[in-house]
């Protein structure tokens, strides 16, 4: 056995997934430990360190053939240097990881943000594997997004790129703040947060809905009344597939992807978010650049980081 | 002089310019002859033929020396294969002018359109020298675009990037159909038929403004009448001025360049011009997204088009 391999590390709040790929992006073999974020950065880095080591020593493959270690955070992370700016979730600041890994365990690392990492894995081994081209949504608490160009990881000047769900398509009259600071960004509406603001919206104002009989709404809730004809719910679920598909619209005139991959925990909701944003997006889009172009669900779910991680090497 | 050089074809409907690059870009030599549309397809490609050779016999260069010859033109083409599919301005239809020019001359041709060969000649050479990702937007009757990154144009799965007139940011309840076909187009209100349109709306509806004193009403009209003070003209140009910035915001969360550029016609409005683009783009940008990142005008103006399509060999 002297194929290479390449280890990727999906470094969470809660948890450390690490993986290992082969040059394919077949996720060959996983190990997941706990982060230990309260017992500072220097054990979160000797737990990565240590759960590298043990999932290739478990593993049929030797340490010789590891080819490099890649990593994605949640976070602000400056990829050309190889530093890890802010995560506050694993409790890391200007915390420079690759030369510490690198050191200690004398391989290549690469670094670069959770959104990217996921992107990546995706197209790479999941969604759009085969396709050079894709854009990758993911919705959750926010927008995420990430940009595959040529089957590579789109950065931008200063990191970036693929804020997704920044792009303001809310109407003025309609707009409200973003957590940017800016106005009508496409994630005040179309997250698990925006939704539970206007399900919640909807309740307080006395709108008719089976929404104002649960104690505390979470997404699911919402989608679950819109699939059972609620007509509360089924408009705000519109709404974040109307802006979704918006947005699509103009990435699309702007790169001209073959495919748009939506993950996240709101792209369970199925095909009835599906059809929803491939309407818009087709309503919306100058037909020739619609040709041929699908909107599909992410398919590698909690393995997309770990895969994407273990890309870094191949496809940046 | 053993030095490789690249020879750039900028095919127009009235006149082919043909022009000689070293490998940092810089216009050696040109040469500009009639295209001669009205006698038809073969005569044009005879054309080319013709001014290439004679461009490289007259220059101190020998024909050894050319690495490679690239061509742009207004219109649809299929980079991959080297076909132009329709350019109207050059009664072109499906002539596979790659392996045309490639048979006549023995050297290796490329293609693209004039939309992207503009804009790699600028972040190449000229705007957009030594920066890597930059995002060009070519105001004229229309408002075109194209987009590089790492150096790179990027063409999208059906050639169909940079189409940035096509981002729909005016609001719907002030948006009119574009030549596309859908509504609310940027080249609705930022090109100079927007400008023209709104300024012809305005005088026909009686606003009072020295517009309406004119016969006809060009694009350098408005401008000039705005920054004489017009108040018509100047609600026009913050209008147009006011769409481009806003859809610089939604390139720069999806893409985050470097660097824009600004050529075509209108640019030529100077700071004027400029300045409010560059106020409503720090407006409506997340700020992390706006650091670093400039506004600047087109700097090669016509000669954009030879220098880029002779990039084409070492930027494509």
């Amino acid at each position: 056995m002297s194929e290479q391999i390449y280890v990727g590390v999906d470094l969470g709040g809660t948890a450390i997934k690490v993986g290992i790929c082969d040059a394919e992006g077949r996720l060959l073999q996983t190990f997941e430990g706990p982060t230990e974020v309260a017992k500072g950065p220097d054990t979160v880095i000797d737990n990565i360190e240590n759960y590298i080591r043990r999932i290739v020593e478990e593993s049929p493959y030797d340490w010789s053939q590891v080819a490099g270690i890649g990593a994605g955070v949640a976070g602000f992370t400056n990829v050309k240097e190889g530093v890890i700016l802010l995560a506050p979730n694993v409790g890391f600041k200007d915390v420079p990881i690759r030369a510490i890994l690198e050191e200690r365990l004398g391989k290549p690392v690469k670094i670069d943000n959770d959104a990217n990492v996921a992107a990546l894995g995706e197209a790479w081994s999941g969604a759009g594997k085969g396709i050079d081209n894709c854009v990758c949504y993911t919705l959750g608490t926010g927008v995420g997004g990430g940009i595959i160009i040529n089957g590579k990881i789109v950065q931008g000047f200063s990191g970036m790129a693929g804020e997704l769900g920044h792009i303001a398509v809310i109407p003025d009259l309609e707009a409200i703040q973003c957590g940017c600071g800016k106005m009508g960004c496409l994630e005040t509406v179309s997250s698990a947060t925006g939704i539970i603001r206007m399900a919640k919206d909807a309740v307080e104002r006395g709108d008719r809905t089976s929404l104002s009989l649960l104690e505390d709404i979470a997404a699911k809730d919402v989608f679950d009344a819109a699939k059972a004809g609620d007509e509360v719910a089924v408009r705000i679920i519109s709404r974040a597939a109307f802006y979704l598909g918006k947005s699509m619209a103009a990435v699309a005139v702007t790169l001209n992807p073959e495919r748009f991959i939506i993950g996240g925990g709101l792209s369970k909701a199925g095909e009835f978010l599906f059809e929803q944003i491939r309407e818009t997006f087709k309503k919306l889009t100058p037909e020739p650049v619609t040709r041929g172009v699908s909107i599909v669900p992410a398919q590698l779910g909690n393995d997309a980081g770990m895969i994407g991680a273990a890309g870094l090497f191949l496809r940046s």
